[in-house]
């Protein structure tokens, strides 16, 4: 991939502290990162030892023929890193390392890996590593991995969106309608209502994944201080919305039986809560759907407490479509629906929507314009015609199949491994116990490369405990199961 | 544009109160509106009388083949236009109207403009208005019209990103980095150094639009209660959003000469506001664009009162590289530069960014987590792209050519109407005094068919008063001139 401008080659550097091979403009990793990554190598294989000099900002630029922006962005991340210590006035010198076999900033991502590496677990960084891991070594990721989604369908798809855009239509000239793509809109309401969800197209908005549609909701709908009830465990970038929002968290302990009912009672008559935000269907972590009887349940307490519901069901077509949405029974009148497109068709177009009554979809498309203005009619298009053309449902079907053979598999590997499974194995993720503190497990399995995604993203109360959460489809290397088990048995 | 499924013509209805032509599912217009529209239509041609009831929602939707849902839709827009009243237990019948000659819903776009037409100017809905209208009709619009934009261009960069995406790289796969692309980031850095402003691509973060951008650094830098500064006039939006996140505005006039700094001082002292946000350059409405004296004096000002800047650098590619940024002057250490590419390059992507001093950049990068998680590698690529390869640059000395022979006639125009412009003509918009209380004469130009931007769009109070801002590109035709004079001449 070194095609066209490079710097030149470390054999004319003027010192041995040179950054090794040549830069290249081509590659999508930034310079700052192949200037960084190209420095740690080098440390981490002794051709640069500690308590040497590097080479002055201004200088290094030069050398590489690059901005001296980006020489202070690399030597930042490898300050971050623990390779370097700047003494002032003097300039950056490499470390003397407690431990000197240091893992490389992996080639293939941008800092977080690294940051991780050198830090306690922080749920912040093991989230955004989230969004950046290399599926080979991720058993936590939160989505499916990069190949089995349908890179064809989603090229296919928007190349027509380009092409029709050269008509009358000229998609890619215009702000978009303010709630959003009033084509896919309408091919939401035929999906909602195969679910039993009716919603004209007029309740329908776009959002930038439902993660903007949940933060539409929060502020829309609540006010700071209001108690707002949450699946515990549940998803840690939810709490830590509700959190920065002022809202009081209500832990309601959910396992394989569902969401416990009788505690969310006590805790209604207790703090009057405003909302319940849930996970219906293959709840994250759990996995766990509501049945119908927990359903009605759910709302006859919601009626009598005046609460409203907001179903975040991310994992909609993983699911079948019979699965009892609480939207489906209630009719979208106290509660408000919530899915998206990253979990089975791409993160990358960032596509997601919201259905609510007519009176509280006004409210919500008025503060949409305020976040964001509109949402691209591009993206938007292009899922319109997957939806329409079928092509998303057959997608579903096949990674489905898929899906269940790598369970099979993950099963038979977790129980060889001696995990248990905290709830019944379904959908993408598996809520599993490995019989260690998880948080401190975390640390060590990355120290061998492999991300994982312990208890305490989950915990409303950020307690660790034995749980973890693994991902089907990217759990299924034998040698994570034999790592897991040698710690386990003190290795 | 009547491909495949159709249903079945009027001529085949089995009442006279039918909706008229067949409905087209191949329309990017949706059903439920097209057939809103042909009611109206035929409404307004009296084919359907005012006190006939119109069909029932179930005999509607089988008559046409869409859904009841399409159907309660169409009457629900029918309903907000008035041209419909719903008797309980009866149904639906055409209202008797005082004027029966409303203009129908216009064919091109959604709800917005027909919900105008029949209520007193709304500043939400005429900004709603702002991103469907035509421009042919529109000197209100607020961007440049979609046939001044480069759709080669933009087509050609996103199918290389799209080519791009098969190899190693795979954009179209994954959610993207927390801040932004790193290529476009990498890219904005040096354009940044163009205009002065020192910013190293870990100090960028990239946004759904400068919207997002200015809604992220609301929610991050500021608490509800607090005082902000603002421009007045400046745009309603931004006004909007710092009062629904719960600010006190403190408008500090602007005009010719610039924001009134002894205005500024006094608020200052009486109300000790903590940011000040503004468009330095190119001001929306005024045009207005700071001398190096009043960047520099309003910096030490912010200095003394500990106050951070929020410069909105919007029209940022339809000024000199030389005009001064705060930015560049500050270094943005109290300052934080807001800007995007929906003004030059087009509105549809979604593309905006801000940049910050390293400690301000992680919190706004974790807020950005919450709001949106990511925003799309794939259209942040396409525009990095278009500013690698100098298209979007000589893009803009195009449009500045155009731009400027636009103003020099609209210019003229304006002088003969008897109107004149309050701040000198530059860049995008005119800010002119017609003589007329400009919220009445808003209304009485869209019954004309011309959308226009009245004074209270921009008031920090809510004052129509006699301004109005208009847009150079789009307010060249002469007739719309001479129906301004006609009515300042009381005709």
């Amino acid at each position: 991939m070194d095609t066209g401008t490079s710097v030149p080659s470390p054999t004319r550097a003027p010192s041995g502290a040179s950054a090794g091979s040549a830069l290249s403009r081509a590659s999508s990793e930034p310079l700052a990162q192949q200037l960084a990554r190209r420095f740690a190598e080098r440390i981490a294989q002794r051709l640069i030892l500690p308590g040497t000099r590097l080479p002055s900002v201004r200088e290094c630029a030069r050398h590489h023929g690059v901005s001296p922006y980006t020489v202070v962005a690399a030597y930042d991340q490898l300050l971050a890193q623990g390779l370097l210590e700047a003494r002032k006035q003097r300039g950056f010198f490499v470390r003397e390392l407690a431990q000197p076999a240091r893992r490389p900033v992996p080639a293939a991502s941008s800092a977080p890996p690294a940051a991780l590496a050198s830090r306690p677990v922080d749920a912040t960084a093991l989230i955004r590593g989230m969004f950046q891991a290399d599926a080979r070594s991720a058993p936590g990721l939160g989505t499916l991995p990069a190949d089995w989604l349908d890179l064809p369908m989603l090229q296919s798809a928007m190349r027509k969106v380009l092409t029709q855009s050269e008509g009358p239509d000229q998609l890619a000239q215009h702000y978009g309608e303010p709630g959003g793509d009033a084509r896919l809109r309408e091919a939401l309401a035929r999906r909602l209502a195969d679910l039993g969800v009716a919603a004209a197209p007029e309740q329908l908005v776009t959002t930038v994944g439902a993660t903007h549609a949940l933060d539409l909701i929060t502020r829309s709908l609540l006010q700071p201080g209001d108690a707002v009830l949450v699946d515990d465990p549940g998803w840690a970038i939810e709490y830590a919305r509700l959190s920065q929002a002022g809202m009081r968290l209500l832990p309601v302990p959910r396992a394989a039986d569902g969401p416990d009912l009788a505690v969310m009672q006590s805790l209604i008559e207790q703090h009057r809560p405003r909302m319940y935000v849930t996970v219906s269907v293959l709840h994250n972590p759990t996995g766990n759907s509501l049945t119908l009887a927990q359903a009605h349940q759910i709302l006859r307490l919601a009626e009598a407490a005046d609460l409203t519901i907001v179903e975040d069901d991310t994992y909609a077509f993983m699911a079948p479509n019979h699965a009892p949405r609480l939207s489906a029974l209630d009719g979208l009148r106290r509660t408000v629906y919530v899915s998206g497109f990253s979990k089975i068709m791409t993160p990358a177009w960032r596509v997601g929507y919201l259905a609510a009554s007519a009176d509280r979809v006004q409210k919500l498309t008025d503060l949409k314009l305020l976040s964001t203005l509109t949402t691209s009619p591009l993206t938007e298009r292009a899922v319109a015609l997957c939806l329409e053309q079928g092509q998303l449902r057959r997608h579903a079907e096949r990674v489905l199949g898929r899906l269940d053979a790598a369970r099979q598999r993950v099963v038979r590997l977790c129980h060889e491994a001696g995990c248990r499974f905290v709830t019944p194995p379904q959908g993408l993720f598996g809520w599993i116990d490995v019989g260690l503190d998880t948080e401190r497990l975390a640390q060590r399995l990355l120290d061998a490369g492999w991300l994982t995604a312990p208890g305490l993203l989950f915990s409303a109360t950020r307690q660790a405990g034995s749980l973890m959460r693994i991902n089907f489809a990217t759990s299924q290397d034998a040698r994570f199961w034999a790592l897991l088990q040698r710690l386990r048995d003190g290795g």
